[in-house]
């Protein structure tokens, strides 16, 4: 039996798009003479299609979908994930599940059991878990299909009470697939070998798993389909942040043809970079926008968002906007143009003296002559702000935003001001992270001037001003936000690390009274394990640590 | 028995403070010869208390709260909400439960098994459902106590499989209590005194049932506790909005001296009012902050949003500015001061012209000429964000944002500019209600100038601009997004129920391609079942009806 694996780029909603996408695969696939075209989790509707899945015409829709699709399975046979209506009385109206359909028919249904709903997962919220198990019977061989996390429950500490793959083997099957929507995080592509490998080993059965790749504005999926035999030895790995189409020859119990592989083992920035680059890019193209604007200040952030950028629209896409204040430093803008020669993108050039000028003036009587404080510096960020906006009112152009993690979770960045823009690009990786990546987009060339790369951080707001004036060391910073935020380590346990114990109650007291800031910050792409946003949710009125 | 019932304003992650009021209302319970106090659904660390439950340390300090509070309890006992461990090998790591602690011991722990997930609700990302039922006893009599949504389960589509009641009626209980977490919404109240009458006479006991009052950020608690008789009379009904306490005597299988009352029939739009008084006094209690400020502009959402603001912190304390443009009309200047006047706040007067002025010269170039078009009207909407963030950073102001639902639906509104603030008042109120409010509000006196009221509503962001040129009649425009945002219909379901097709078309596309501005508006104080924000999670990049 030859079975393909289709791991393509979905998109939320646009069943025309999917649809054409899994018929055109299916036809590829009779074309290249497999039996079996096996797309992706909620490859129908795109995931996560969120509350999307409370409306019945969706619903629809995705039947509708399946049913068109089944209309091209003549001679063939297709595994599509779609969400599908519960009959029953009780429990929620639908279930995350999978057709079977073979030459026109749909012959089976399976139903995820276990559903994820921590960090940026919320299935439970629409789905009822499976409760009955089947194996799929087709030309003679028995196949256990589960949909994603249903094979992440076999580590000493399972999440979940049901376990599928238990009821399944029961039944003997021959061979385990498996259809996800498994999101990249840096870390996450080397933990899902493992969890696959221990599956096929577990049960003894080779395992077919197909991934879907793109970003769905702030989760980025990143394929890396996977073929294992049944000890567990990965024998083909698909491409990452690509679409990707592959044929296997199951026979004799065996996926025929193949050796051991090694893993892939591409550097965590590598992967990040990849990362932002689909996550721009998907940003763009699946809400029918081409060009980008963002203000670029001289420093490392904005000049690696813009290069990003550069290498995911062209940079003829893309407008920096230079607006030096009265505490710029000359080097400021001289990086700035450096950068925009280096990389030939769009930019102009606005000073900001005279809007800032003009709120001082409109604001002194109310002001009183108090003395200068964070207003007078906000108000030059805010400023900014505007003048983006109007570029991007005036000429359609999506706003980047440049504020990096570390920034984020201390709450160092002035909403309405720097804060603002339609997708965060960098605000999930730290200001550390962020050397390396310029670093590696330096590999090749000089493309973000050494400068930016190694003068001091500075937001210039005020004459001389540091971000080493109101923030740690960012070697600190990174490493004392990353025990709190990722590893949701206590207070204590970071201290009992050997970090300082003041410097530990600051940060995390400041990490916890900027909630109100980040609730109010753009979606951010997610490229670690704990991204800000969706995935962490935080009371903003609380009292804890703050 | 004497049972007390302790309906509470909590703080989440506040222990010192949870702790203190669940201590001072056991003794006040003792005092007043109680023999038991109950208290309401995670009260000890508060409701919703979100990703804080995945820090260790947040439930190490839940225990450490309980075991306090178990000292206080000689001679008497309590009932109290907590997050308890899972220690199961298998299964999410914690419970949503109740202590039953009776003179220094914690007797029993009851765990709740129906875990909302829909709405604003997460609870299936934390908790573990019980499978396991007991009653309490005590004093010789058997307490069926359960968790708020474990008694909802009774209509004739439930949306759970379990059932406690179910297993804990086969105990032959004497009396049930139910401890909760129920939102207000100006709906629920109704519903809320159904389920619990259907439940007192589908099993044939009398019920107690204990809510909490108070806001957490947008979600707000409205109390409402309930005693009923066993063929689900309703008996008492505690204080709606404000805390209260009251004692019950339980004696031969009925709740002693109480004959029938009718459930308090408060008008919906005094309720919404009550509401947002209540949030608003929280939001800034809670954080501990005093003083408001928002742009008033003369029209009727920010003349609402300034009254009850005045109500909820003192006219003392509420800043208002007003800051004409060159197409504010002369009326708008004097119906804001009417209202200044009539309410006794503070107030400056900024007109905008110089900043607009400037941005207008600094993008000239940049502009190349091209038409007066959404980029300068915004301008002007964030340059008064900027002037009254200005006024919030140097004075510790909060800015109230004062967008209404219906502009917050269809993204009538600019990001970073009148949509800025801490917290959104009436975000959740559509423009229709907000006339309704306005009467409310002028009924004992005018209040807000009947010219705010009657005029037709405008941005007033170019010459004679009227909402209505860009908006449908919001009479219109508010019953539809009432059938597609509160009650979920598809836009086929809508049209045939008489709305214009086109119209109807054009509504759900504006709402939709407004998710990217939502995403990034202040919390909003929910007072509807479905409310803009955490509790309606919708794609932003995606392609449905959009």
């Amino acid at each position: 039996m030859k079975i393909a694996l289709a791991q393509l780029n979905y998109q939320i909603g646009n069943f025309e798009l999917n649809t054409k996408k899994i018929i055109d695969h299916i036809a590829k696939g009779k074309e290249q003479g497999a039996d079996l075209v096996v797309f992706a989790e909620l490859a129908v509707c795109g995931y996560p299609a969120r509350d999307f899945l409370e409306f019945e015409e969706f619903v629809d829709l995705c039947e509708q979908s399946a049913q068109e699709i089944a209309k091209h399975t003549t001679g063939i046979a297709c595994i599509i994930g779609l969400p599908v209506r519960n009959h029953l009385i009780a429990g929620k109206d639908l279930y995350n599940a999978a057709y079977f359909i073979e030459d026109g028919t749909v012959k089976a249904v399976v139903k995820k059991a276990l559903l994820p709903n921590y960090d940026v997962f919320d299935e439970y919220r629409y789905f009822e878990p499976a409760t009955e198990f089947s194996c799929i019977e087709f030309k003679g061989q028995k196949i256990a299909l589960t949909i994603c996390e249903d094979l992440w429950n076999i580590n000493n500490n399972p999440m979940y009470v049901s376990h599928p793959m238990e009821e399944l083997i029961t039944q003997q099957p021959d061979i385990m697939i498996n259809i996800a929507a498994s999101p990249f995080s840096y870390l996450h592509d080397d933990e899902r070998v493992e969890v696959l490998a221990k599956n096929a080993s577990q049960y003894q059965l080779p395992l077919l798993y197909v991934n879907q790749i793109g970003a769905q504005t702030e989760i980025i999926f990143d394929g890396g389909s996977m073929a294992f035999d049944k000890d567990g030895t990965l024998l083909d790995e698909m491409a990452y942040f690509k679409e990707d189409f592959k044929i296997y020859n199951f026979e004799a119990g065996k996926l025929q043809g193949l050796t051991q592989i090694d893993h892939q083992i591409v550097p965590d920035i590598e992967q990040i970079h990849d990362a932002l680059i689909l996550g721009i890019q998907d940003y763009f193209q699946k809400s029918g926008f081409k060009q980008a604007v963002l203000g670029l200040s001289g420093g490392i952030d904005s000049a690696i968002v813009c290069a990003l950028a550069c290498r995911a629209l062209g940079p003829e896409n893309v407008m920096a906007v230079l607006m030096p204040s009265k505490y710029s430093t000359g080097h400021s803008i001289q990086d700035a143009m450096d950068l925009v020669n280096n990389i030939g993108c769009m930019h102009e050039v606005i000073a900001i003296k005279e809007a800032a000028d003009a709120f001082d003036k409109m604001l002194a009587p109310a002001f009183h002559n108090l003395p200068f404080n964070i207003a007078e510096e906000n108000i030059q960020a805010r400023v900014r702000g505007i003048l983006v906006m109007a570029m991007s009112n005036k000429f359609g152009y999506i706003v980047l935003n440049t504020s990096n993690k570390s920034e984020c979770a201390v709450g160092y960045g002035t909403l309405y001001g720097d804060m603002c823009g339609a997708i965060g690009v960098i605000g999930d990786v730290y200001k550390t992270q962020i050397y390396q990546l310029a670093r590696f987009i330096n590999k090749d060339g000089v493309v973000i001037p050494e400068n930016s790369v190694v003068k001091p951080p500075s937001a210039e707001l005020r004459p001389d001003q540091k971000d080493s004036d109101s923030l740690p060391d960012y070697g600190q910073l990174d490493k004392i936000l990353y025990q709190y935020v990722e590893l949701k380590k206590s207070s204590k346990a970071i201290i009992e690390q050997g970090f300082d114990e003041a410097l530990v109650r600051k940060i995390l007291k400041m990490v916890n009274t900027a909630e109100f800031k980040r609730y109010q910050t753009p979606p951010i792409l997610r490229v670690s394990p704990k991204a800000f946003g969706m995935g962490r949710r935080m009371p903003i009125v609380g009292k804890y640590l703050s």
